[in-house]
């Protein structure tokens, strides 16, 4: 064991699902021969901050501290740490640790361990079993597997959201071979689907935005799109069916997926990254043409490196507001209005000031 | 143009939703240039013949000649017809035309033409624009292309269900590469289920029959599967979580497929051959873990062919219970019944000598 002083730490959190997010006094852990210490500098807020804060999904524990996209700077390393030293620039994303054992970790695929990895909030320690405090803070301790490296020419602010909105738009898109020539289409234009057209974009692929709403037409041709669908145009729509290799759908809200499906040529693939709900009935005929339905949550330690540094050598960075830690609930507000092009972003130093 | 001398045929169909299947005199066209005559020997029974007879789902023209499962013997072929001559032993399946030139004709799924299959029966030239009759007839007229070759060693009898039965199991399988070492479960076991088994332990993969009912699992045993799974056994099914490389479903009523996505590994798939209907709500987050839903729909020339050959060589046919034409109504009724392992094909000299 390496040190055992505990890092006393200014944090925001939940007490209760009406409490509010507001400030706290949490302790970080005394270094773990393999853990690092992070002065976190920045904290993208992802909508799964809003919804376990309230306990939307009825698994909160209390008191609960979110925030999973998470970057700062290494200020200390326990005894066996070889990965990561003082100074770094590094990252922590939806999981602190996993069992790096079972037929999951060893195919780089962490997320899905097989003993459930450990949420980087509201996540349970694997060795002293205490609940996981998130990046709504000043510092944080984690396992040095868990850390990534944040490249040199990705601004700490702007790197933050890839840690979740990134890579679950990368991961998919990678699964499923995207690459120049493929003809991507995203659903919905939030966190997600602005990182997702940015990577489709990057990789190649010809990209199209599906949208209720005309008023995202022009959004869309800023954030790199090639063409503009509006879902609600059923000739338009008619005219691109079975045109697209993948759909990419990060809607956060039920509803129903068979439009998305009936664009998709044979063999052609709707990725779900948003939806965490019921799906209203379908119909199994929308299938039989070799069209595929499937789902992404997040993605590897690789995986997640790859991406970050698949955004630095194309130069992608989200699209954000900074906001102050005292800001926060103002931001669940306005994102809960979809009122955000299209991330908030923690400045740390504002919690560090207060 | 070749002849023009059109052929009086006996044959057994429908001319109203509640007529039930009875005798009937049609007119096959006399041979266009393209085109192959061939005497029926036997045609299997499909549960979409029933459907259709009945109109069950909506798109019935009457009156109705249902047959899809066709094999017979050549007796005459047009002035430009190469691929068959008089004499040979082949087979039609679910599909009597397409246009032959569109991307996926070219791609050699003609099953999907962006122009529409013509379907064996119920379906529309596409010169003359006649509806077609199938397969309960004494003789067809078909398309060169669309007429297959029944390998010299599989039974006539047996041969018959494998045209839409055994296509239907066959393409997922090799759409989704099973190979040996795959692990298969193949839920529901009918016409489609059963070949579904034979066809996938046969390519190597290690078959696991999935039923409610644990009277299937001496069937399964028969049929060559390497182990039975009760899907009411929760234990049992809970200790399979993620086991499957591949759920063939071919149930074909209304149900939830999610107890099915649970048992895929990661980039597991779950084809759907079997419902046609649509499927109760079921919450997205099943798919999240990487697990694939899609279907499939028989299988273009090239792969049937390749199916007719695979069963051939590997000595791969169904279990047939082979009835007289007459007997239509009772063999429909024992189907309704599930009564029936696993496929009635109908021979058709039974037909000649009425």
């Amino acid at each position: 064991m390496t040190a055992t002083n505990e890092y006393p730490t200014k944090a925001y959190g939940a007490t209760a699902p009406d409490s509010g997010v507001g400030p706290m006094d949490i302790t970080r852990r005394g270094l773990r021969e393999d853990d690092v210490l992070i002065e976190i500098s920045h904290c993208g807020i992802c909508h799964s901050d809003l919804h376990s804060a309230r306990n939307d999904w009825g698994f909160t524990t209390y008191p609960i501290v979110p925030g999973h996209e998470i970057v700062g700077t290494v200020s200390a390393v326990g005894d066996d740490v070889t990965r990561h030293k003082v100074g770094d620039r590094v990252a922590i994303g939806c999981m602190v640790d996993s069992c790096l054992e079972c037929a999951h970790c060893e195919e780089d695929l962490e997320q899905y361990c097989k003993q459930g990895m450990v949420g980087t909030y509201n996540g349970k320690d694997r060795r002293d079993g205490s609940t996981t405090f998130g990046g709504y803070s000043e510092r944080i301790v984690c396992r040095e597997e868990f850390v990534l490296k944040v490249p040199d020419t990705l601004p700490m602010a702007e790197a933050a959201p890839l840690l979740c909105a990134g890579i679950t738009s990368y991961s998919p898109l990678r699964t499923w071979n995207v690459g120049p020539g493929s003809k991507v289409a995203v659903a919905g234009l939030g966190g997600l689907g602005h990182m997702g057209v940015k990577l489709a974009a990057a990789m190649g692929a010809e990209v199209t935005v599906l949208s209720r709403s005309e008023s995202k037409r022009e959004d869309a041709e800023m954030l790199g799109a090639h063409a503009f669908l509006n879902t609600t145009d059923k000739p338009a729509m008619k005219a691109k069916t079975g045109y697209f290799d993948m759909v990419l759908n990060t809607i956060p809200v039920r509803h129903d997926v068979t439009p998305y499906l009936n664009l998709l040529r044979i063999d052609g693939v709707q990725v779900l990254v948003g939806m965490i709900d019921m799906m209203p009935e379908m119909h199994s005929g929308v299938l039989l043409g070799r069209k595929v339905l499937t789902g992404s949550g997040i993605g590897g330690l690789a995986e997640t490196q790859e991406m970050l540094d698949f955004c630095a050598e194309n130069a992608i960075v989200p699209d954000i507001e900074t906001i102050a830690m005292e800001d926060i609930q103002t931001a669940y507000d306005r994102m809960e209005a979809s009122d955000i092009k299209y991330r908030f972003v923690i400045d740390m130093e504002s919690l560090r000031s207060s």
